[in-house]
């Protein structure tokens, strides 16, 4: 079939997959996965039918893709911004503190409430998804439990804290507060909640680390 | 149809009603409400697909149903823990903290990784749902809000906050770190990842409540 959106799909193959999980991803965050057809991504994405199995196989083919691109893109950004934030502070705190306010920034800076975390809507419809697909998800939990206990490990010997907590799950509440502030966003259409939850945890921390 | 499973839903609806409740709750809380037949559900609660009919016109009605229910449970628990805090404590902080210490008490004891929040479960299929639906769940976020703001106000009056805070988000908190810990028990099964999220929440009340 050598109509001209096939040609313009062997020309920029990266581009109409892409498309595919963008289109994908909006879609599975307002009705879920189960409820999100193949005929809605491939008439959002404005492609063909052809297009979309030459790229997937199959829908489960483009469930395992598009959570693998999102940990991808999560795991990349967290570094980054931990980059940052080691770059512009010497101090451990000041270096956890940063990396939060980071994120709080670009909450911020969002026009549109967030539309929702992928790994929690799967987690939602987790029977769907084979083990490999969960897999993605419990490694991304514990890659933010290991970067954030590695740096809470330094803020420790540096300052010891005010109250006597536990490490693994001080480490969990970034990612457990951005969770449970995307679950409220979405509930209330105020897109001001993530920053907002997010800060709390910045001042917990300055609060349990103040000399 | 006068079979012995209809005579018997008629001596006793209610509970025929609570047991397709049930089993659509735990059906949904694993493959979210698109995926979850009506098959399924009668066959999980032992039912006539008559019966079901009989208390349910739709799996709209259901959905409707089911979160109504979860909503007027959850209110009254919060009440029940809320109330046996202010028996048990004159001072507003330590009621805030007892009454998040009996939620956390409530999840050490359970034997099982918690199955989730249909809040949440349906907030990531909203467009699955109808505005009165949606408005439920806006409800029960902003009564967890109202609670805890209307106490911790009287906490504010009573102890300076060590840093200034802002009283909405501050009592949004509770709702979202616990709907944030319901995400990541899912993806890690991991039943004590509950109590120990939100126990951070009470040591940073104490903190920040601190004389």
């Amino acid at each position: 079939m050598d109509t001209p959106l096939d040609a313009r799909r062997v020309r920029n193959p990266g581009q109409t997959r892409e498309k595919i999980l963008d289109a994908a991803q909006v879609l599975i965050l307002d009705h879920g996965f189960s409820a999100t057809t193949v005929d809605a991504v491939v008439g959002r994405a404005g492609i063909t039918k052809g297009a979309f199995f030459h790229h997937f196989p199959s829908k489960s083919d483009l469930g395992r893709a598009l959570v693998e691109r999102h940990a991808a893109t999560d795991r990349e950004h967290f570094l980054a911004q931990l980059a940052r934030a080691e770059k512009l502070a010497a101090d451990p705190l000041q270096q956890v503190l940063l990396l939060i306010g980071f994120y709080e920034e670009e909450f911020d800076a969002m026009e549109e409430p967030y539309p929702g975390c992928l790994f929690a809507s799967y987690i939602y419809e987790h029977k769907l998804f084979d083990d490999g697909t969960l897999e993605i998800l419990k490694d991304a939990a514990l890659f933010w439990r290991a970067q954030m206990k590695a740096k809470l490990e330094q803020v420790m010997a540096a300052y010891p804290p005010n109250r006597a907590v536990e490490l693994d799950s001080l480490s969990d509440l970034f990612y457990s507060i951005t969770e449970g502030a995307f679950v409220m966003t979405k509930t209330l259409g105020d897109k001001t909640m993530l920053s907002r939850q997010t800060k709390h945890l910045r001042t917990y921390l300055e609060l349990l680390f103040a000399k």
